[in-house]
């Protein structure tokens, strides 16, 4: 890990807020992520697990929402967030047809971690994020197995790899090799510092779309290609994950997930059709004990009036993330001998000629 | 079939609309349900099918919605549906922790019927509702296998069982035994007759609150089993199906669905925290082909000054089918020795009395 | 004011819950109403106040929510309700043509207060909510006046009358008289007792429908009158306003809202497709203030187990009000001699037959 | 008109659409666009018209929906375009606390063309955006009045004013002077060309942000006038109208929606907490006759894969359109000396360095 290149190693920084030590969505304390990879010849996908924190996440819930920018997509698990505004698993990311096998394979490590589920107590309520890696995989050939989820959370550590491992192996962006991106900011709040983290499964756009910093290489990728101007529909989606330690309400939650489409449009996307583009928001501050103590529970909120520097630290994490999913993406060949090359590949020559 | 005793055989109908000639959401010409049902011992469980039409439901696809009543559920699905407003596959209904099987079960059948799924067109969104039948079923065991799943969508037709069958199986409902119930409506609008069907998953309620067409039937059978006040708390579900062949858009479906809470509401149910409660609705009047051959596609739609008629059939109609899925419902003991009696075995009694 | 018959008065009283001292909706502390009714032949309608409490609402805004059940209608202030979940003005009624009139009023009116709205600080969200009085009154001829919002604010107390006064001097129920009702209930959560206070302006349904207690004396009216079946529709709406000192989050208030379609159910409505059926909720124990002294703000939120009881308040307390603005409303002639009779005058025969 | 500048006038044109003839939302048939200028002094504000169809908009209504990006605002008539998917009103927009004159107006301006309204059907929904130009104008001072209302409704014309006109007059758009912009675009789908017309009331944003084309001519600008880094915070707001004559459902139409916030991203918001940003739809393709001849109604609806070059077109013409607003938006002093910048005063010597 860390010797991929990411985007500020090409001197290219997105917005203005400071970064966290390591500018991942881990610079938010008791955050973790895990992937496990598929990469061999037409199999080539895999799952990545967010764990929100460190303790049991069906016993101590964080306060979550979901937001959906565009819903042609099988995300599971929202019904219940938007209803109770909590988060009460882990949250995986997977290909689009692996979706019910991710499911039962959290529910099943649910059971095996809180014995009281279905039985003294209610049920759980797994969220599995997905897109459709078709392209480079052999999606139909169903290679997840339940096995897989369950290492992808076991793994799931501060520092974690980016670019075309675990849920992300087999995606594309932009007509080139997305995958898992990852970016955080720092947000000062009356002398308070909080942190903001990000991470993306990306998987969307057309190549001549791309932007960088505002600047057009996608349109600069496809002259140097001679690929001709858009060529393939945009049939993908984003899976954006969000986590803070500023104490937001579910309310507060939703606001700040909006932005997610702020940064999602800097980087060229117009929210395609055939997209699904679900942005899944948690806050460490306050958590909700499952067996309360007492009938009414303290929450701190962040007074509305500060939300503006949130807003700004989202769209600018959501953009690089998103970036650096793609520059830290190795090029791959999948299916039928389909390929995605790496923007990396592009980046020096794009450097020097602009 | 045929033999158990729905609630118009104790001399019962609910509101002034004429039912179809089943009084089944089968009456909605296309539509088929179909059970598998797991009964023995702790295992009380099982899937129930919904298939929309008789053709391809992936290349045809219905105009389709779905409303959350109470969004303490886990049904898979609705993010997509609501996008795009249809539906393109079959209805699962299963036990809540088994959804992720079943849907997985589910992508397994539609890429057998479709080989182009995943390969020359995008992916296929499976839709799966659910309750929790815990109390009588050992949910934890996970026993609902993808045969079953394969199995009850095999076995649908027109005819089909209500009460503790398929998905029903292990429900409860106002601390009686719940499940599968079923009814319709025929509602004329200038001289055309259309139909609108209800199927529903039944699993709510206290049994003090319930209610038989207005008549405190709950409070009754509470003082005969002595069974004193509200001693359990609400975690029930329910998941209402909704058929129609009147030519309705997505957002007619949408605000026609959300009268479903209307005849809940009049069984005595106050749609508690712990239910998900959710409704689908699907129209077989205006299909979207998958394929479209021309650009625009014509629809018809039934003009809105005539919804107050569908309105009502919905509200009655789903009102029968809870009490429907109650009366059917024999009595059923479970997992821990926990059972549930039929609400069957109080009719009598309490019609002599009242 | 108190001479008037109300629901209990006739010996009937809707659920199992105590009812606060007044069984209004100013029994949450704080609470206030005031009318200005314009009643002279053709002009038959008024303005009527709701203040969430006795300080400055735009110095300390209550949590607040809006929740639409169907939404042919046209209150103003909602948009900003969802987004920000405070309250920050009193909250107006009038008839559906008057709204722009009574919202330029309550603007002024908050102007006059508060010097900083406007120069050194944001604009203020009025919030009006109207049904349509058109058969009984005058609507087109514009009768209300600024003068009229103004005086119902001023006229705002803890006692005030209910039927045919302020803005529901011209509402029809059931093809009866509606108008201004109101009910409250007492909840106990873990030996504290809270309150939920409701006050409607009921303005909808068929006299056929109506359900007291479940009891089907719309019917039975129908049949007194020999007035034939459904000759009308259903074209009028209610809005519903919904008062707490329950700590509620402004999810949990929107939770709470939507249970008042139970309690509107429940009188024999259909939510029919002609009706603008809105709740406006708000919570008078978690104030946020307009200008902040903290960075953070403490809030205390009712652990969720808890919200079932404050549920079925709100289903007793919407049905009742319902039924109370009817028995409250004297028989009223308006616009071309057109009549509404009021319920007040079948009472005592049909409790004598039933 | 004609005489200013507008953005391609500068030799900058926004994505790869071709644009419309007047490249403005009137290139789409039967749309009109009508002002009402007050300016003097401390006066700084008016109202702006959009005209649906050249018919009775009661009458003939056209789909149309609503969504809103950030809800800090008091649009009116939401609710109700929401239920039942029409506009039938022209939409006026004005300064904030002028929304109840401006819609008392409109409702009087309605009334007066359909003598059924109110009396033999219902009544009339009026649809009425804001944005708060407090800031240069004497917004407590309420300056606007019915009669401004009624002629700008009578102004209405294909050809119409950009920049500080109108609602326009006294807004601000990233700390320069804002107000009403225009775009068009034409889209090709399967040899028919369709248009997307859009008009803002654009009043956001902070200085250092603004985009033009992906680059930073705010921090640029900010630079010449040393003005410091983000001292104001963004209390704005944005209204945007989108107009077409795409065959769209009111679903699609809400999909199409959306994708406003991708132009407006791209300008250099991040859709401050402050901010009232509000989009309205409609498509005059598909009109809804207040009385139907007949049950079902014959709509055509393009097929939802045709819909990408839509969001393109949505996105660009946003983008183009605020863009338009600043750069014919003259320099303004109002209320107590305070004045906006016109960004045409810095575009020569931007360019010149760039």
């Amino acid at each position: 890990m860390g010797t991929k290149k990411r985007l500020r190693d090409y001197g290219i920084s997105i917005g203005q807020l400071p970064t966290g030590p390591k500018n991942k969505i881990t610079d938010v304390q008791g955050v973790k992520v895990g992937h496990v990879t598929l990469s061999e010849g037409a199999i080539q996908t895999g799952v990545t697990c967010i764990l929100p924190h460190r303790g049991n996440c069906f016993q101590d819930k964080v306060l979550a929402t979901s937001y959906v920018i565009n819903g042609f997509g099988k995300t599971v698990g929202t019904i219940q967030m938007e209803e109770l505004g909590v988060l009460e698993t882990p949250i995986l990311l997977t290909n689009t047809l692996s979706v019910g096998t991710v499911s039962a394979a959290l529910v099943e490590y649910m059971l095996r971690d809180n014995e009281d589920i279905g039985v003294t107590t209610g049920t759980v309520n797994p969220v599995v994020g997905e897109c459709n890696d078709g392209y480079l995989n052999d999606i139909r050939g169903l290679h997840v197995q339940k096995e897989h989820a369950w290492d992808a959370i076991c793994k799931a550590s501060e520092d974690f790899e980016e670019g075309a491992v675990g849920a992300g192996t087999g995606m594309s962006c932009f007509g080139l090799k997305g995958g898992i991106g990852s970016a955080s900011r720092v947000v000062r709040i009356e002398a308070l510092d909080y942190t903001v983290g990000c991470i993306v499964l990306s998987n969307f756009g057309q190549k001549g779309d791309l932007l960088i910093d505002g600047r057009p290489v996608g349109k600069w990728i496809e002259m140097q290609d001679q690929s001709g101007h858009m060529t393939e529909r945009d049939k993908g989606s984003i899976i954006i994950v969000l986590a803070t330690d500023i104490p937001l309400s579910e309310r507060q939650l939703k606001r700040v997930s909006k932005r997610a489409t702020v940064g999602l449009s800097r980087t060229g996307s117009f929210v395609g059709h055939g997209s699904g583009d679900i942005v899944l928001s948690f806050s460490t501050a306050n958590q909700v004990p499952h067996y309360p103590e007492t009938t009414e529970v303290i929450q701190t909120v962040l007074h509305e009036d500060h939300l503006d520097s949130v807003f700004r630290a989202v769209a600018e994490a959501v953009e690089e993330s998103i970036l650096n999913s793609m520059v830290t993406a190795k090029s791959v060949t999948g299916r039928d001998g389909n390929s995605r090359r790496s923007l990396s590949e592009y980046m020096e020559a794009w450097l020097l000629q602009s």
